[in-house]
């Protein structure tokens, strides 16, 4: 014990305390969900459609019901709750029941003594129905004689966002920009697959542990599935391999197909998907469609933003609105605008439905905007750098959607921190007139990207904008602290540990953050929109400052004073009126406990207050994380092959409670951003199949692909934040495909206005480029 | 989930639900120590010394180590922490290090792929030392000479209380009764033999599941034996069949044994005692020795007593300090004296350590002083329930140790009652002035008894008087409570549902009381003294508050009035100001969760004030509950065979929370009384070693055996109790033995002075009576 609580004491939020986990993930530890294998457990096999489009759909499983060593098969029919996940739409089945409405849709479960006769058994399944054709894009799935697969427009969502007079601000501009920019399907590729272990327990009801994000999501989804009650459905998260908002929505699935298993047969049930199916049927990033038309006045004074954005919802509405609310909301990018017109709508078609991704309908439009951006830059002769920092949000200065900044504002910082690391003013020089020949050496440009993100859940989930802790001290010290939100490898555990430790002024070694587990802490909302810190963080300061009174009082009476004049640092209380009087928190904890007095609380943390109208205006989030991203690129005239030199990324975070661990998502998103912006492409044939649903056919940026990652961290502190922080979880990849993109046509003066900036991509932009001229 | 929250609803506390566990037990479907199989289990046994009293210990493991399937065999030496139990001393290792001290006593651990490979590897563990004397009894342990077996004196701990002028008291008395009476060993007999399993888990610390009553002594103990921080140690109570005080403090032996293997060979450990083993080696009930001098005046009015109190306490202190303090204070009974001395002591000796049972310490001197007050009655001609009503403690008196007994006092009531059920006053005659011949018919008699019993930890254990509880409400308005106290079949999980429920007036169906998990709450002291209902009640009680007040104002919100007027019912808030206006409770509910208000939270008890002094007075307990038993019996002059006809048994619980249970818990503890009091005899042999050792040896009470038990439940509500509850764990078995002793002298003319009242003894003391005449 001793070794573990005393040591060098010093405050530990803003240092680079090592992970806890870090230990467990390098001696390969760390139990993900295929690690668990329960006596008498069980494996499952999901059974899908062949096609994209199935009516009157049959599934016929009776050969499959007498396979060796099956032991349930179900379908629809078989469901003894409700086959809808519940989300934000009732739209989407657990199992298909008349049609199925993607390549892939689940339409029957199967579980099995090994895995190897669970494929085998669900390999027997006949799947028919009437082949429809599928509608695989939003223009298709808009146009008046397209199938009806949602509603009567096929539109799920729709939101838009008026400020201004808009046309008066296009009267008034001198250069006008009018753009269509296009982003495709982006794979999440996270480490280990969608995986769940369900076991009826000793509560009567069920238990359910695997990856994911969104605990609480998944407890509605099982409860729903089969018909439970919520207290007997307890969720929870295992060490998780990734999320990036793959485990927001899809693991309500996949549990709710392992708990309807396990119920039938009364035994544990394991469901671990393989990469190809996991690539072939979980969400993706919408491909969107995105048309610009910006105005500006000849000082680059920006005036008029018409945005018009179209996402490829898939087959179920799944988390489309929301992620639609977002995209709009920061669809004219952190600038002072006299007018904005924002229309945007998420499409039904027949692919696999489209939901979070890190950046949630962000980082599509923002390829637009500030790609759009750049090309009314270059019409106005203007440094790209210069138009931006003409007109960045500043305090006092509105959002499109009419939110006043009034604090925690770095926007301007960010920027000028990171032109100043990369050497802007040095590197930056005009485009190329016309492209170099093929021949040529290879060239070298310089791009750059200005991005803001509304932290957590925002006006658009504002009842989910709350979050529960539970903190418990021992009597040697030692702290449990669990909270509603997961750790997915984003360093979670570390930064509420870290919060925890501050609070109580416990050493940070003697804390220990367990697991998301939805018996232990009230519904915290989902682990997304990089809202942990804040959230989390704010609900377990809450707990931590009741277990602290508790101490103030124990060490008043060891220290025989009174309770105001009690102070603290690490690991000691201290009478502030008499110098050297202290005790140490050790002997305090158990002066409390001697004195039994409570050393376990709950916390609570309600997000400060958000609106949004239907005319679009309002305070979307609490506050906003600003981001500049730079870029510097060569590119080979002969192949059109992209390499990133350097990439400089600055966040204002508010507050790094651990800097090596915000670093560490900045350079994460930056190489998911890369990925997004040069190589990642997953191919889908006219009939909605997915074609390279592999890590040989679906290229990601691996370790050798990474440059140069310089992060930048910005510390403007927002109040409501713990110790003044915000979040990074997002941020990072928003912003960096424009700033590619806008390297790339500094370099080469090819502007590519479609994603990824592969050579193919390149090239037709180029050729379309020549026939133009 | 409409079935489970709606249907006929009314308040809960009073009524007689079925216990939650009911059916899982009934169905077969509870999970013990035993059903715990882990993938890659290790099974462990214990090896143990062969000789009571063992000096210059050896204990050579090198053969088993070799053994086949042997994972790991750990001695004192093996142990990375502290080698002693934490409990009130420091005196007992958890494995035999220089000497051992009883017969039995663990000295290695063995883990071992199969049970089978273990036990054989054990058998070869060579155990060797100096084979001393044992000493056996308390008299023999006392002596000058005795061996040192604990400090000086070989004395554990002592009490005296004294009160009043005792010598003073003893002239004016008109009869005295000067008398000695001995008890034996009680066995437990629980149904499930202690069983621990061991895990390293995902915290990096260690997880233990089993049999227990007190987890958090059991983490007092891993934590201990392992060096690890108490948050590494987390400590979860399954299913347990039966404590009765014998999974008091031995199960932290038993998991420390388990954690030790499971920490060195990083395995799951699981380690079942087999019943020779476990009724070997564990705890048993205290034999005493009491010497009892009473005097009274010629009117029956009580004067003087004088109580001398001895426990044979075993090789190691274990709870033997407190089981003797609790005696201590109870051993003048429930009566008013004019001056009380009493002097007690626990003393070491070579057998079992013997601690914690139903009673602790009261059963022993209860016996003495109960059957002494008959002697008296019988020397003053008196009915003995005549000279019970004369004397016994009402409103307005002092107990033994000065404590002014001011509320919820149903002592008359009690036995009133009783006497009116089983009609004393019709039944009851005066003894035969001498036994009746062998070939006499059966003969009946009838007995009674007065008692008393100090509820919870009392002064002696004041700092452990607290308790939590952790209570989180669902959207859809079920429940989770977690308590700090046990469920091991005495419905501690029904009683706390029903005060949950009736707290937050919602459903009790929607209720679940979890299993007791030191992560999950904190310490709130050990399962014992009865303590459960008032204490984890308390906590829960003040959880469901903290989440009622949320309920409040969501009720107050849905209903547009203030929330003073907000009042509620089973499952519904209404405004007393407007007849017919309300809401449910899980719209209610829902509200609140929409609203953002907290629905899950800590609650906390801390016992009324008790205190006890150097001289053995003080308000000892927070209160008291009052019983009375009265016996009928029916013997047979020829064998000397007891039968109990009807046995009435009588408590102030001061509120019946589940008055099924209460009835319950009043008929185990009659029916584990009459084991003591009749048939029930541990016999060890002059070294120390138990020769029944088994349930064909050692005979328990059946089924066949119980007679009509009529229990009478007394309400005098406890102002601090949970609705007034007060306990009824123990108390059921406190007075049953001087009941059917005086119901046997009562038949028969002969008095016994030694439990248990078997032939044997019934005609030792009919020899020595007719040797005295």
């Amino acid at each position: 014990m001793e070794k573990i609580l005393t040591g060098k004491m010093e405050k530990v939020v803003g240092k680079s305390v090592i992970r806890p986990d870090a230990g467990e993930k390098v001696l390969g530890r760390s139990k993900y969900a295929a690690d668990y294998t329960p006596p008498g457990m069980l494996h499952a096999v999901t059974v899908r459609a062949p096609w994209a489009f199935l009516e009157n759909l049959r599934v016929d499983v009776s050969r499959a019901r007498t396979f060796p060593g099956v032991a349930c098969v179900a379908v629809a029919a078989d469901i003894p709750g409700t086959n809808i996940v519940p989300l934000v739409f009732q739209d989407q089945p657990f199992l298909a029941e008349t049609r199925a409405l993607f390549h892939g849709e689940a339409v029957a479960v199967v579980a099995a003594e090994t895995l190897f006769e669970a494929l085998n058994a669900a390999d027997t399944v006949d799947v028919t129905g009437t082949q429809s054709t599928p509608c695989i894009d939003p223009e298709s799935a808009l146009k008046p004689d397209a199938p009806r697969l949602h509603g009567e427009d096929n539109i799920f969502k729709s939101y838009d966002i008026r400020r201004g007079d808009l046309e008066a601000a296009f009267r008034r501009s001198d250069v006008v920009v009018d753009r269509e920019y296009r982003t495709p399907h982006q794979e999440h590729a996270y480490l280990e697959t969608q995986g769940m272990l369900a076991e009826p327990d000793d509560t009567g009801g069920i238990r359910i542990t695997g990856t994911m994000q969104c605990p609480f999501y998944v407890q509605d989804a099982v409860a729903a599935i089969l018909d439970l009650p919520k207290h007997l459905v307890t969720v929870v998260q295992c060490a998780t391999g990734g999320g990036f908002g793959g485990k927001e929505d899809v693991p309500s699935i996949v549990a709710g197909h392992a708990a309807l298993l396990a119920w039938k047969t009364r035994r544990p049930v394991r469901m671990i998907y393989s990469r190809e199916e996991d690539i072939r049927t979980m969400s993706k990033r919408h491909p969107s469609i995105s048309r610009i038309r910006i105005g500006a006045d000849s000082s680059g004074k920006l005036l008029a933003a018409d945005v018009d954005y179209t996402l490829n919802g898939g087959a179920y509405a799944t988390l489309s609105p929301i992620v639609l609310w977002r995209g709009a909301v920061h669809a004219a990018g952190p600038y002072n605008w006299e007018a904005v017109n924002i229309e945007s709508r998420a499409v039904a078609t027949n692919t696999v439905p489209n939901g979070a991704f890190r950046g949630f309908g962000q980082p599509q439009v923002t390829f637009a905007i500030e790609s759009a951006l750049d090309e009314l830059a270059e019409l106005l002769d203007m440094d790209p750098l210069e138009i931006r920092r003409k007109n960045i949000i500043g305090l006092g200065d509105l959002t499109a959607t009419g939110h006043e900044i009034d604090s925690s504002c770095g926007m301007s910082e960010a920027l000028e921190q990171a032109a100043d690391r990369i050497g802007w003013t040095e590197k930056w020089k005009k485009k190329p007139v016309t492209p170099p020949s093929k021949n040529s050496d290879p060239v070298r440009g310089i791009g750059c990207s200005t991005t803001f993100y509304g932290l957590g859940l925002g006006a658009g989930g504002k009842h989910l904008a709350r979050a529960g802790a539970f903190v418990q001290v021992e009597d040697d010290g030692t702290v449990r602290v669990y909270i509603g939100n997961t750790e997915m490898g984003q360093g979670a555990r570390s930064v509420i540990g870290q919060i925890a430790a501050e609070t109580l002024d416990a050493p940070f070694e003697s804390v220990y953050v367990g697991r998301a587990d939805t018996s232990r802490v009230p519904d915290s909302g989902p682990t997304v929109a990089s809202r942990t810190t804040v959230m989390s963080g704010g609900a377990v300061m809450d707990a931590c400052r009741k277990i602290r009174r508790a101490l103030v009082t124990a060490a008043a009476i060891l220290l025989d004073c009174d309770e105001l004049v009690i102070e603290s640092e690490v690991d000691r209380f201290f009478n502030r009126t008499i110098p050297g009087q202290s005790v140490s928190y050790t002997d305090t904890v158990k002066k409390a406990k001697f004195l039994r007095l409570p050393l376990t609380a709950t916390g609570w943390f309600v997000s400060p207050d958000t609106n949004f109208g239907d005319d679009g205006q309002g305070n979307a989030y609490m506050t906003y994380v600003w981001s500049a991203n730079i870029v510097e690129v060569e590119v080979d005239p002969g192949t059109l092959e992209t390499r990133v030199l350097h990439h400089v990324a600055a966040h204002d975070v508010g507050r790094a409670i651990n800097p090596r661990e915000v670093a560490a998502q900045i350079q994460g998103g930056a190489l998911q951003g890369l990925g997004y912006a040069l190589q990642e492409n997953l191919t889908l044939d006219g009939e909605g199949r997915i074609l390279n649903a592999g890590f040989s056919g679906y290229l990601l940026p691996t370790a050798a692909d990474a440059p140069l990652i310089t992060p930048i961290i910005v510390e403007d502190p927002f109040r409501e934040g713990p110790f003044g922080a915000k979040g990074i979880g997002e941020p990072p990849l928003i912003g960096v495909a424009p700033a590619v993109a806008n390297a790339v046509d500094n370099a080469l003066g090819v502007r590519v206005r479609k994603l990824p900036l592969s050579p193919e991509h390149i090239l037709k932009s180029l050729m379309e480029m020549e026939s133009e001229s």
